[in-house]
């Protein structure tokens, strides 16, 4: 139902000229990393939280579903108006407001783009973990929305662990300040991670106050390969028996390896070998020399290459390794790219779990990861055009996650839920948890107007 | 009002000869580190999570107060049964359910004692972080209840860190799991999180799967004495602007370390000396000897005296700064315990602003604490027999919390509100954000059974 001249008018007075309801507008705001797309309504570029305050009032009033946008490079569908209504893009509130070396934490709007503001930090000797593979794009008030992972959780953990403060604007236009300013704090229940990771659907971040460390001296990576992905899979709990903790531990099957160095045109990797590692230890100069030796000493038993570096990063190792998820199109034009994770130990079952799903189905997979915190990811490849190996890859899907569920992991460990994976929660959530989740939507959101129908 | 015959008959049916109605029962498990007390009606050992929800079930038919309790080392009188009804103490289900090296989880019962799990993970290689001074005491479910933060949270973070996956039994008598087995994980909303520092006022934790990571090779400690608080006080963001994370950076007050030399009985510390900060940083052997040469080269300047150690923990400095807290009862018999923290650039101006506060009102004081956090252990010391000296020890903690907010900081970092803290909260939480925590506490306990009056 499209919005009615008289609420397009006042939206256009709370934004200004920063409200649009043209097709290209309409066209270019329905759709994220998914490919999936559905056009909004409107679409706004608010620049206030007094803004979308009023924005919200007037939804609520009137049921018009909004849908919150960071960069929209969601990989379950988080960012897309599947009924229509507002996006609401947080793209012009991009601003860092504050920089504190002393107090270590930084305060920036939502639509500050993560690699950014850590390029930013790193000129000041500071850092800031959270490392989403999409860094360069994705933007802070998205990774707190969908509390992203990447490569560095293995070490520092996820977002989560660096928001301390926020403030968000509820469904009701009432704004709220979370948390706190300070490293540590108890005072009241903890509704700052209710509302890190729950994907747009409770209200929206206008502010967030970052807890910062300093930043590493330097790195060390090595890059081991092997014959076959058991053999990596199972070494990752023995490298994490050398009592060190890599800050990142990448894991790559032969399809991941083979499609980057075609996409890139170049050969970045032995693509003879069934699978590798690639993993980086950081902190002071020395340590990281002999903390790459050590874990070096467990890789080579079974290794059939090994490189190691040190100082400035292997870019060729790591550019390669950020360009898997979209080199994999390479394969098949389309792909169902999960996020799962599986206890440690569980790695090779993982692996080998998926080989024993995709083979019967004839389906090309990859699988690559951070390995180090056992969150994997299972990419499934097909062709839209090609109905019946679609379905087959939704056959596969289902499978990997009762596996995963078998093997006490979960269904997503840092792409959220969004609409891709709404089906599949109950295999992981019980009815009372999933049933309280939703009671807690009701009494934020009575009318059910912020991003409907995702994540619970 | 007490009991009814056919509820305690009840109550037997369920606990057998877990459940106390006897004066001496009900006296001591009527208060907990704050020394104030209030008898409850009865005092449960349940040892299972059934025979939990079929206390809860019981209790909210009928509504009874019910008041989980740990180990009883809170500071802010959460395990204080103020409205009567059942204590319910999780003494009995303390079991390691299981330790995981390589999976780096253990999954516990919440009774377990905190100190007893860590040495036994150091047995194997593996830590669990957390370290409220009272670990030796105090259990996993108490810490968890009040997202108990301590000497090591400045590197490592506080409890809500390490917990990835949580049993709970609801008021309804619900049992739900929420969270992982997995160090990552996405699906829903975090509830967990909800649960952690909630003061057992939600419901009650029966079991938790806690993330583990290797255990740190060694140690180095540097103790550093200054002239006054604020030369020691100031040090701290030089020394993290260094680059360096200690796992901990203590700071005490001239008060603080005159009455553990007292309390000892030993010339533990320096008693000339105006305050103290005791560094410890954790690592590889080579790596900490470093570190701690270069923080040691930091604090150099204004130091008046400096020692460092390396290898096994320097017993007596750490054994000294863990007894502070009970030895400030040599100066007077009461302690008003704050745990204030601020931003760290605002260490020097909290306390030269306590000092100010309390000096005027002719109060002792001592502040020590977890300066590389900025949570400092404001205490004012009283003597409950002189009336006037009470009413001026309030008069200086309200204009302490007064001047923690003015600089952005939080009443409670570690402590919880609990009833001490309770006419505070508005200080700090806004009218907003107090009624959105006080309407998910009626949406989960809407007779008001788990620990009323408590927490928010």
């Amino acid at each position: 139902m499209p919005l009615s001249k008289e609420i397009v008018a006042a939206l256009k007075k709370i934004c200004k000229d920063r409200c649009f309801t043209d097709q290209e507008s309409l066209l270019l705001y329905g759709y994220d990393a998914t490919r999936i797309s559905h056009q909004p309504d409107a679409v706004l570029f608010p620049v206030s939280a007094g803004e979308i305050a009023d924005i919200l009032k007037l939804a609520n009033l009137h049921g018009i579903p909004v849908v919150p946008r960071g960069a929209g490079t969601g990989l379950t569908g988080g960012a897309v108006p599947i009924k229509g209504g507002i996006v609401l893009s947080t793209e012009k509130m991009n601003r860092i407001l504050s920089i504190s070396k002393p107090d270590l934490t930084a305060e920036v709007e939502p639509g500050v783009v993560t690699g950014t503001l850590k390029q930013m930090l790193e000129s000041q000797g500071l850092f800031y973990p959270p490392d989403p593979a999409s860094s360069e794009f994705s933007s802070i008030g998205g990774n707190i929305s969908e509390n992203s992972g990447g490569l560095k959780a293995v070490k520092y953990g996820s977002t989560s662990n660096y928001v301390l403060g926020l403030e968000v604007v509820l469904p009701t236009g009432e704004v709220l300040w979370l948390g706190r300013y300070t490293h540590k704090g108890v005072v009241g229940y903890n509704l700052k991670d209710l509302f890190i990771g729950s994907e747009g659907t409770l209200g929206i971040i206008t502010r967030a106050v970052l807890k910062l460390i300093p930043k590493p001296q330097t790195r060390s990576t090595l890059f081991a390969t092997y014959r076959d992905v058991y053999a990596s899979a199972s070494i990752v709990t023995d490298i994490l028996d050398t009592g060190i903790l890599p800050s990142a531990m990448e894991f790559m099957d032969h399809a991941s390896m083979n499609a980057v160095s075609s996409y890139l045109g170049a050969d970045v990797f032995d693509t003879k070998a069934g699978s590798a590692l690639l993993i980086e230890v950081d902190g002071e100069q020395e340590e990281t020399r002999r903390a790459i030796e050590r874990i070096a000493a467990v890789c080579k038993g079974r290794a059939v290459s090994m490189e190691t570096a040190h100082g400035p990063d292997p870019e060729k190792l790591w550019t390669a390794r950020r360009a898997i998820s979209p080199a994999l199109t390479k394969i098949k034009p389309f792909k169902l790219n999960e996020d799962v994770v599986v206890p440690l130990s569980k790695l090779p079952d993982l692996v080998l779990g998926v080989e024993q799903i995709a083979v019967p189905l004839n389906l090309n997979y990859a699988n690559f990861g951070h390995a180090g915190d056992g969150n994997i990811h299972v990419n499934i490849l097909y062709d839209a055009r090609d109905d019946d190996e679609y379905k087959r890859a939704l056959t596969a899907v289902d499978r990997v996650f009762d596996l995963v569920i078998k093997l006490r992991g979960t269904i997503s460990g840092e792409h959220g839920i969004g609409i891709t994976k709404l089906n599949y929660i109950t295999k992981e959530l019980s009815p009372a948890a999933h049933g309280l989740m939703k009671g807690i939507k009701h009494l934020i959101d009575p009318n059910n107007i912020m991003n409907p129908c995702k994540a619970i």
